[in-house]
């Protein structure tokens, strides 16, 4: 072989990382050296297809043997070969193993995750998952044993990974020694392990004779009321399928106080809801395999996220600590387990890695939101809130990051509130109020017209109109206040009854009839109370008042970016989120609602180890504030009763919608000049 | 608090480190920036009494409040208290955290173990076990729940943990988190944490509420007849109880190959075995705790030593790969398990330690006796030998070990010898033959008497004379070569039947009648027959010719220092051991049995996590040489058959006996001359 004599330039991409090479470097090889992390099960070795890449500069034909202006090698008779084999290497693409550095090149890192699709439409930035993850397939060449040499053979193999992988110190797990010697000979000492790193270290968890190119990760999230499991390739990075089914434990308690009172009341309460939680995401476990066409054993690592409460449970852990001050967490630091240790229906060696938990009352589901939305990654402040019976706050920038909880109760999703259900089939999710005949729009789950749609009627029988789910609420209250029906202080004014049959009388304060039911059906109307607007208020001053908390702790009064999480957050239109005063005043464009991003910080920590050290450290750094002990919480939750109508101090808000005229006293009567203002404002609002 | 001006010289023992350190500081700071193990559970706080020192030399009046010619701090009320406790501090002793330097010291750290106690007499050199378990109880006092700072409960342990102890980044069993909060909560905050150190770092297993100040260990050697169970304080690491039981599997098959078999034969074989070996430990570890009067849960630490067969099915793996060459271990390398992985009834957090095989054949048991007779540690060359059906053999110094193992078949365990039998209560353990009647005098197990006293007949009666033992069958083939009955040859001269009527034909041959059976009892004449002179030569010859072998490879003609391992190898006497050339020409005084060698090195790796490292460097470091493959191999057995008998070349024996004349041929007679020689010779060498 002749020494190369001239060396070339090579920046990867999306990691920007470059170097200088000598010509005729593989491409796997520059890019290992830089730390970029391309897919390669064989090590380089030709015979998995998995290292492939794109050359976004440097001019090469593709099937031509040579050419003097290539800056990679020629196509190789190894790559035509993935070439005939029909899609294993598409047009464009090149094994890294194969392709020579011959010249100054920028290489593409395929990303072939699409991660949170749906999402990522909606948003403005999209971000690209680089993958790294903990857990990879290394194909190794045994040496074969030797009674001169007489290491055992899974010391060889070790050594195999070490000098042909670079692990430091490999170590392999007790409960694959029994069938080690077995699976090296049928493999005739090539075989491929799954090889997981972790915090103590580089361990095989799984082995395969031969080749073994494929291998998978789920991704879990245990809400109280939703357990979500994702199934992704750990190779290509793509989810092959998704599926969620209710959190079984709902039977032992609604909401997670009573499930931490009926572990306190029931001796074998605790293992009751493990057993639950555990056995639902079995069957989960069970449909993503079947969706996908895999088997269970091929999932060889399982990342969870939940708050605080799931997490314990699911663990096996008593919380009853998490239910009363000073809500002490058993561990709050991120964990890496077996998936034995927890009974889950995976490869027998898989790894199980839970994010951290953030705080007694803002878990690893925050943690995972945190590191799927990035607060900490840019200069804008960013608020993410994640919405259930305790909204979940973190608020910051990359210099600094602040988190709380706060109590808004269960209005948000439609308890408490006099129509409320959850959101289902004949929910209201949609509401508009004319601002002169106070007349109702609405719309319902599972009907695409609104009601003054010909077809509405029609598309709704049978299902009906049957209450109001969370993001229905927060518009009738907002349309109720734009139309000035509730005045800034919460009341509806019953001056308006004599304007309109929607405003009535119930019993010493009146009501707006959202849905007048049909009697011959037995059907109900639907009613917002005046309790109902107070239930709102409260909920909505409490993350305020959460938010406002952390604002100060940050010294700023206005955020840059807002985003809501979780199933609330992801369907409550961000405009009457303003217009109710759930979130600070910030630019329309600015607030999105980001899906279950609790779930995407899993996925991202499946994919790529680097991210579970990120949130690691991010969920040490981030500074906790807990409401309850802060004595400026009851200050501002009383201010945050009111509903914003000072264009002054909501810039952002006024410039989308007419704000009523503030007035000067609770109850006080809008004068006929004020309504017709906010009438005519209001008609552009709602259009 | 006035900075000390002054610093003083401290000298620790037996470790030899030395600093220097202001004065007013604790000894026990000394110690530990020093890197020298004092125990000490209550890190310090003077609660444990665990942290003993003497002090040889800077006089000190023990129970004056002051002295100015005091090199340490004054008798502490700390310390008065603990000799108030009869027995906790003992005379001359000191605690180390209570004691403050004033001057000049030489501190003797305490080494309570006697280990092996009975090989220490019979060895010229003892050597003190320091301590430094794997394995330590760490006291530790842990923040309360804090909302504003809200790290779990687990992660503040761990915390002060590394805050107290030191640790870097200690981690936690997962398996102890369900029971953390209430650990915590009972001990007020104050735990005592067994945190165990191995290759993945400081984990902490087991978890006591308050100040826990004992812990224990055990070290097992599971040998294919016996297995040797020894319980350890890891704290004063005094054994506190042995107990030994035959190993089950032998109802499988009798020795290792035959076990082998039995796993390839049935399906269930291997389960089988490693069910019943395991299930036998269980029962020992029952003994000694209850000899001990401790509880189980108080075991937190296992070692485990055996051959590669025991140690493959002890761990639950198929050992068929060892049955054939190249004799593949599925591991060779030290493990580091949990005791649950093999089901022991211990501690539900104690780890196992198994020591590093060094070959197919040459198992952690010789990993075990090489740690624990240091051939490694001196320049002599020493000969370790641990003789069983394979004679393990590890050959040299400081500078360089081979290791082998030779084919021995069973001969010396009294099988294939037609009077052979195992040790046990009748069995002939010593012979004597006179020089000139052929007369024996013989010695069996149960008796202290020689066959030639009056009250031996008594003292036998009811057991008798039942067979020949290992010890037993070297002696009298030692004594009728050096009698002349058998030549350098090893044949049976038949000339002396007309001398003595214990030379009898039997067939074309002829036997030596050892002892006369009583025909009144049914009791069988005891003979030595020709082929039995053959069988124990062609084991002899075996392990000589691996010997030779190691000693080939390192170059040398002659070793320093043998060493005789086993339970044969403790019995036999060493003088016989070289007359028959089971061992190479060595001064006598350099020969010595040494028991148990495998089960100290067990216990030194259970008290000293260094020993761990050593043997496993170590094991990597020795070459190891496969005699089957080694073309002299068959050469020196051939010449190794024959009996030492040229002066020249046994210079060392032959100052201990006299040795026959060398003659010319096979099965020609000695001269009358050559046997008054050696008559002579003879008296005095039995004598």
């Amino acid at each position: 072989m002749t020494a190369p004599t001239k060396d070339a330039l090579v920046l990867f991409m999306p990691s920007g990382r470059r170097g200088r090479f000598a010509l005729g470097t593989p491409v796997l090889d520059a890019a290992r050296s830089l730390g970029v992390y391309i897919e390669s099960v064989c090590g380089g070795r030709g015979i998995c297809g998995r290292c492939q890449i794109q050359v976004a500069e440097g001019q090469f034909a593709k099937h031509a043997i040579t050419s003097s202006h290539d800056h990679l090698s020629a196509f190789s008779e190894t790559e035509a070969r993935y070439v005939a084999k029909r899609g294993e290497l598409a047009e464009q693409r090149r094994l890294s193993c194969s392709a020579l550095i011959q010249g100054d090149l920028v290489v593409d890192v395929p990303q072939d995750v699409q991660i949170n699709r749906q999402i990522v439409r909606k948003r403005a930035e999209t971000r690209a998952i680089e993958r790294d993850p903990a857990t990879q397939l290394c194909y190794v060449e045994v040496e074969e044993p030797d009674m001169e040499k007489p290491l055992g053979d899974a010391d060889r193999l070790l050594k195999a990974l070490a000098d042909q992988w670079h692990f430091d110190a490999p170590r392999i797990d007790f409960a694959l020694l029994p069938k080690l010697q077995g699976v090296l000979r049928e493999g005739a000492w090539k075989v491929t392990a799954a090889v997981n790193v972790g915090p103590s270290g580089a361990e095989v968890i799984a082995l395969w004779p031969g080749l073994h190119n494929f291998a998978c990760g789920i991704a879990v999230d245990i809400g109280s009321t939703t357990i979500a499991c994702h199934l992704s390739s750990l190779l290509s990075g793509r989810t092959l399928a998704s599926a969620g089914a209710p959190n079984p434990q709902i039977r032992f308690g609604e909401d997670l106080m009573s499930r931490v009172s009926y572990v306190m009341m029931n001796p074998q309460g605790r293992e009751a809801m493990t057993d639950a939680v555990r056995d639902a995401i079995g069957v989960l476990i069970g449909k993503v395999c079947a969706e996908a066409g895999i088997a269970a054993d091929d999932i060889v690592d399982c990342v969870f996220v939940g708050n605080p409460i799931m997490h314990h449970l699911f663990l096996g852990i008593d919380p009853t600590e998490l239910g009363g001050a000073p809500f002490a967490l058993t561990i709050s630091d991120a964990l890496h387990l077996r998936a034995s240790d927890l009974d889950l229906p995976v490869n027998a060696g898989a790894r199980v890695y839970t994010l951290p938990c953030i705080a007694g009352h803002v878990g690893a589901d925050s943690a995972g939101a945190t590191l799927s939305e990035g607060p900490h990654r840019g200069d804008d402040i960013t608020l993410l809130v994640d919405v259930g019976t305790n909204a979940e706050i973190v608020l910051g920038n990359k210099d600094r990051l602040v988190a709380a909880s706060s109590p808004t109760g269960p209005a948000f999703e439609g308890a408490e509130i006099s129509g409320g259900q959850r959101a289902a089939p004949g929910a209201i999710e949609r509401v508009r109020i004319d601002r002169e005949t106070l007349e109702p729009r609405i719309k319902v789950i599972g009907c695409d017209e609104w009601s003054d749609d010909p077809s509405f009627a029609e598309n709704t029988e049978g299902v009906g109109v049957t209450g109001i789910c969370g993001s229905g609420i927060i518009e009738v209250i907002g349309e109720m206040f734009l139309a000035g029906i509730i005045n800034a202080d919460g009341v509806i004014d019953g001056a308006f009854a004599a304007k309109s049959d929607r405003i009535v009388a119930t019993g010493r304060t009146f009501s707006y009839v959202l849905w007048r039911g049909d009697d011959a059906r037995h059907a109900q109307d639907i009613l917002i109370l005046q309790t109902d607007v107070r239930a709102i208020q409260l909920a909505k001053a409490a993350l305020y008042a959460g938010t406002r908390l952390l604002m100060d702790r940050l010294g700023i009064d206005h955020v840059d970016r807002i985003r809501l999480a979780g199933a609330f957050g992801n369907y409550i239109d961000p405009k009457y989120a303003m217009v109710i005063g759930l979130v600070p005043d910030c630019p329309l464009d600015k607030i999105a609602g980001v899906g279950n991003a609790a779930g995407t910080g899993a996925r991202m920590a499946l994919l790529n180890k680097g991210y579970r050290h990120e949130i690691e450290d991010l969920v040490r750094r981030i500074e906790k504030i807990e409401t309850a002990l802060e004595p400026r919480f009851q200050e501002h939750f009383v201010n945050a009763m009111a509903f914003p109508n000072k264009t002054e101090l909501f810039p952002n808000l006024a410039a989308e919608v007419t704000l009523p005229v503030p007035q000067e006293s609770t109850g006080s009567r809008a004068t006929g000049d004020g309504r017709r203002r906010r009438g005519r404002a209001a008609r552009r609002a709602s259009a």
